[in-house]
């Protein structure tokens, strides 16, 4: 097997953590603004998460939700009706005290004491709060139920320790919030969305998940029940990816959305929320980088084929731009995955072997190249980004069809792709999941010999209060945390790892970003 | 002509402003949050604003613009550095100064002064010096202009007076950023900016625009150039519905915005900005609405057809449903500019007549009501929102296609009506301005004579600095502004109104939103 110059500096195997900034550094994607931990989500990045927001929107609109929008600040006494979730978030809130700036009087402005907030205003870390102020209005009987709204907005937690995508202190994402006339009706809600997340994951981002439910100390502030979608990322450890809450009637209560029954009755509604966010954009990195930088499953490729003519700045030039305008036109008509192919003709200036190596580091699915010679010929040289690389010569894997050929074969190739890469981390994951260990040492000792461990599925007893507190500082001691409790996992069958006692269920455990 | 009994409590001609508040609040566009200054955005008006932005979106791709996103947080720092845009915006900015909460002692929270930020952060109010920083260290050579880029955010001006849509604290906006050779190409794109958005106003929302250069005092703080579209309501006042900035190297000289020309010089950037706001949704009411409420142009409808049928909560309901569901299925095959017709086949409980009216508020295009008589008939009853009353009987204009007529011609109907209601408000603005005033005493007395009396276009001499503040205040004894000068006014052909000086401009005044 000949040796391959792969086109990043830092191998996966080598520095993980290394390698996840030189992809999104070197695909275009982010970079750190100066501002404390908030990036600039650059048109690569950006354009990744648009077509997030698309399909994911479109499911959480065939689900029967309305887009709304509501403010960004919410007065600090919302916050402190509901004991649990503010002190979830007081920790990390970022707090508006003036609305007018004045000149310092030596040539810089501070905050104008004059113009001092009454009441300081936070900046969203999230809006159950304020989505429930509006729905204690909205509600009045049981024909204004289900209430099923979403927005896409901004937020802000203040992270102490950021990542790019994965922990900033502003973020974008979607936070769906839903009031219903009972239990079972919101119960059953929070599960139909996090089945939502689960198949926007796999059959859009092709990352494949394990939904389940999380344990007690890993609730949302103010939830009775949080279940998450949890991502294995390439260095074994876990990305929650999606969550979804069933908040009971705590927030109900906190704002009052009540509504009559049809017995005449005030009663108090159960509310769900549940988000997903750019740290997707970073799931998706960790799920299906690798040492030649990204690559991207066509359902969410800004640019799903980039067609890239051997421009030579000569008179040659106009004949081999019209070869491939043909089979940019003969993609473009044509659909995959329910949309038109995105395609680019790049003529931008530049070498032709640079711009194929940026757009490799990119992870465009598909890129065609075409010279001269190629076009005599009446073929095109293409490459897929997940076959990159020729194993027997170390050179980069072009097939050579016709043009004609290119642009009846392409659709398949982006179909195959989007489900060839779904398999390759569903795969992976499994084998690097290990089930049936018996006692906790067993646990220290996976964990202790291998750099990638993987998750281990444990049986355990379900304890709580200070039960699980010791469990939580125990793991916590190797850096582990309870990632959720497999929906549809096998029976249990033996006794809890941690206790003892006859096991309940099982749960996942796992290092986590 | 027989009397209507229109469907909102407020005339437009008896109360402009009151009956603003009515349409947004019968057509469930928005609300007052309860945070000071910003409004909720209710799943009607923020449907309208997700097709504005998806027409206006692909609009400013189609000039090879890539969307990108910027931190909501700017360090204050960045505001010194250009003069005249600091002064511009420090009275009215929301200024972050802690990161945590702690208790008070007293059961509520305070900013922990423990946290206090080193420099205070500022809430964008618009993000030129964001952008900058980005494009200081994005430009280096000549071959990386001109630099595009977009972005959809959140902005905050902490306004005193606000007013849904048109003036809030917190709004929602586009706002593209740009970085080029030269001055020549600068202009240039701050005109390309300017007719798109004047193609965006008069051809997606039906709304017709006067573009122009604002005079001197109305620039943006820090621009070299401010163009605008504006547009006439029905109160006949002006709305700036989009402006376009030519900012020099202004913003370049504080940024840092560089390149290597061909010859190996460093030279400054020319930069411009431009942006649309939520503030376009008032303006559609505003410019479409009738005593009736809101009336949408076919192409930025959430919905652009109803079916409502006459439920009766008896076994003959399925049925009905079947007749509607073979229309719905019929209409949303086919294409009305360019997309599927947006059809809603409204099965949710309630009165059908209240429920027609409901959508006659929300100014859904067509409605379609079919009732048992109707099926038996093969027919429907078909109401076009711009064509609503029948003035002979004072009743609702229905017509009675049969049910594939109206499966045939709902296609003409939407592309007809997207048209007429441009051409209305058009003639109606046309109507409303009055031209050849040819001295300051006329406008006056014109101005005084009417509630509505639209605006005038006069001739002047461009005076600028303590000349142009004192025809500014002295316009403002009026409450009148000088909106813009536009392009393409017929040539001058005498003196200046304000100085009696030969005039070398055309300008237009009016009170403004």
């Amino acid at each position: 097997m000949a040796q391959i110059r792969h086109a990043l500096s830092t191998k996966r195997a080598d520095d993980f953590a290394a390698w996840y900034q030189e992809v999104i550094s070197a695909a275009g994607m982010a970079e750190e603004s100066g501002v404390r931990g908030c990036m600039v989500i650059k048109p690569w990045g950006y354009g990744i998460w648009e077509r997030m927001q698309r399909l994911l929107d479109d499911r959480i609109k065939a689900t029967s939700h309305e887009n709304c929008y509501f403010p960004l600040f919410i007065p600090l006494s919302n916050f402190e009706r509901e004991a649990a979730h503010v002190e979830g978030f007081a920790k990390e809130m970022a707090v508006v005290t003036h609305h007018r700036l004045i000149a310092d009087g030596k040539g810089g402005l501070i905050p104008d004491p004059e113009a001092k907030l009454e009441e300081p205003l936070v900046v969203r870390p999230t809006s159950e709060t304020i989505f429930g102020d509006a729905m204690a209005r909205w509600v009045q009987s049981w024909r204004d139920l289900p209430l099923k709204l979403n927005q896409w907005a901004n937020v802000v937690r203040w992270e102490m320790r950021t990542r790019m995508f994965l922990r900033t202190s502003e973020f974008l994402w979607q936070e769906g919030h839903t009031a219903h006339a009972d239990e079972v009706e919101a119960r059953d809600h929070t599960l139909t969305m996090l089945e939502v997340y689960r198949a926007f994951a796999e059959e859009d981002l092709a990352m494949p998940v394990i939904a389940g439910e999380k344990p007690e100390n890993e609730r949302f502030p103010g939830a009775v029940e949080t279940w998450s979608i949890e991502a294995m990322m390439q260095d074994g450890k876990a990305l929650q990816a999606g969550t979804s809450h069933y908040l009971g009637t705590n927030f109900a209560r906190a704002s009052g959305i009540q509504y009559q029954d049809r017995e005449g009755t005030q009663t108090f509604c159960h509310t769900t929320s549940w988000g997903v966010s750019t740290r997707m954009v970073g799931g998706v990195i960790m799920t299906h980088g690798d040492d030649d930088g990204l690559r991207l499953p066509p359902a969410i490729a800004p640019q799903q084929v980039v067609i890239l003519p051997m421009l030579r700045d000569d008179d040659g030039d106009a004949a081999l731009i019209d070869y491939c305008e043909i089979l940019r036109a003969t993609l473009a008509d044509q659909q995959v995955l329910g949309e038109n192919i995105r395609v680019l003709l790049d003529t931008r200036p530049g070498k032709a072997a640079q711009k194929r190596w940026d757009w490799v580091r990119k992870g465009a699915p598909v890129i065609v190249e075409v010279g001269g010679r190629d076009m005599q010929g009446g073929v095109v040289s293409l490459l897929r980004r997940d076959r990159l690389w020729n194993t027997d010569n170390g050179k980069p894997a072009f097939a050579a069809p016709t043009r004609d050929e290119a642009g009846q074969s392409i659709q398949a190739i982006l179909t195959d792709m989007q489900t060839g890469i779904f398999t390759e981390a569903h795969n992976r994951r499994e084998a690097n999941i290990t089930r049936g260990v018996s006692d906790f040492a067993a646990v220290e000792a996976h964990f202790a010999a291998s750099r990638y461990p993987g998750w281990v599925e444990v049986q355990w007893s379900k304890p709580t209060g200070d039960a699980l507190e010791a469990i939580v500082e125990q793991l916590k001691k190797h850096k582990l945390t309870m990632r959720n409790v497999p929906i549809g996992a096998a029976p249990v069958d033996g006794p809890c790892i941690f206790t003892g006692e006859a096991a309940s269920e099982r749960v996942l455990l796992a290092k986590a970003y």
